[in-house]
């Protein structure tokens, strides 16, 4: 299964494609990041990111699409351009059939990390680990596109239906879920979404 | 000169056509809502609006696309679905080569009026008056679409220049000007666009 993770922007999106096989073995296949040039006018920005995202697409074939979840309070300065490069990257998964999947930074770090509050330089590291890579993906900052991608690859598939399936889960995969049903009960007050 | 306004919303997405002609004359094309399903998933919403406006600017062949400037600010709640509706419409114009502007609110009621607070009635019966129907547009969220479209074939063209042009502007224009003028500036600090 190929999944293409987005760090969603106006100026920087990040790219991340992983391939996840048996035993949940994930190997590194690409990391990039699509740039707009901030002088231009937002709805050539938009295009420019929307044509590097489907460039990506049409290239992997991903199985999956895995995007940073935004919310409205977060960094007010840029949440707009985050929000609408988000819908592009949606957009464009949309039109070619593949599943869409939005995971919050938290669950992304715990996914990585087993903490949810975890460091940059962490998550890095962890992403580096798991792929097997030789030294940090570059560039740095598209870490978190791998990261989103690894994610949704580790994700406790029924940690969200609670119940039984839920006592089985790891300590991790607890916070985990507590953290995923958060982040939807927030999007579903907040986003509207 | 063909005018597409839209009233940007990921569950009612409004959408007006007019056209205006020599000494600003302006008239009447279309009007009407693009929906997308609530119970469906944000991608594919996403991709019900763009395709709707999409279909919308094929038919109508706009020179210019008016879209209602998003602030971070404002509708906590949807901001997020309207600011990605908003990035729909103008990535589809900018895939089709239109020039796309971003009009305040406060423009659009300012343009219509006169008056930056006028009232949703006022702007309706304006709307009407201005596009010489003989009844109030239908559906009625949609006038907002239309009123956008106005603003935009209204627009004072010299007023965010200042200077000896400004001196010219009627009261109402000046009004304008400076509205442009805060909206553009916090839009700069706030949305980082």
């Amino acid at each position: 299964m190929i999944i293409l993770g987005v760090d969603p922007g106006l100026t920087r999106c990040g790219v991340g494609v992983i391939e996840a096989g048996a035993n949940r073995r994930l190997s590194f296949i690409h990391v990039d990041v699509v740039r707009s040039d901030p002088h231009t006018s937002q709805d050539l920005r938009l295009l420019t990111i929307y044509q590097g995202l489907c460039e990506k697409m049409d290239r992997f074939i991903p199985d999956a699409v895995s995007i940073e979840r935004v919310f409205a309070q977060e960094n007010r300065n840029t949440v707009l351009g985050t929000a609408q490069a988000a819908g592009v990257a949606m957009l464009a998964a949309a039109q070619r059939g593949i599943p869409v999947a939005l995971h919050t930074p938290t669950e992304a770090k715990l996914a990585l990390t087993g903490n949810g509050k975890a460091q940059k330089i962490q998550i890095e590291r962890m992403v580096t680990k798991v792929l097997g890579l030789n030294t940090l993906p570059t560039p740095a900052d598209a870490a978190d596109a791998l990261s989103l991608a690894i994610c949704h690859a580790l994700r406790p598939q029924g940690a969200l239906q609670g119940g039984e399936r839920e006592q089985h889960l790891t300590a991790a995969q607890r916070q985990w879920a507590q953290a995923a049903q958060k982040a939807a009960r927030r999007a579903g007050v907040r986003a509207g979404m």
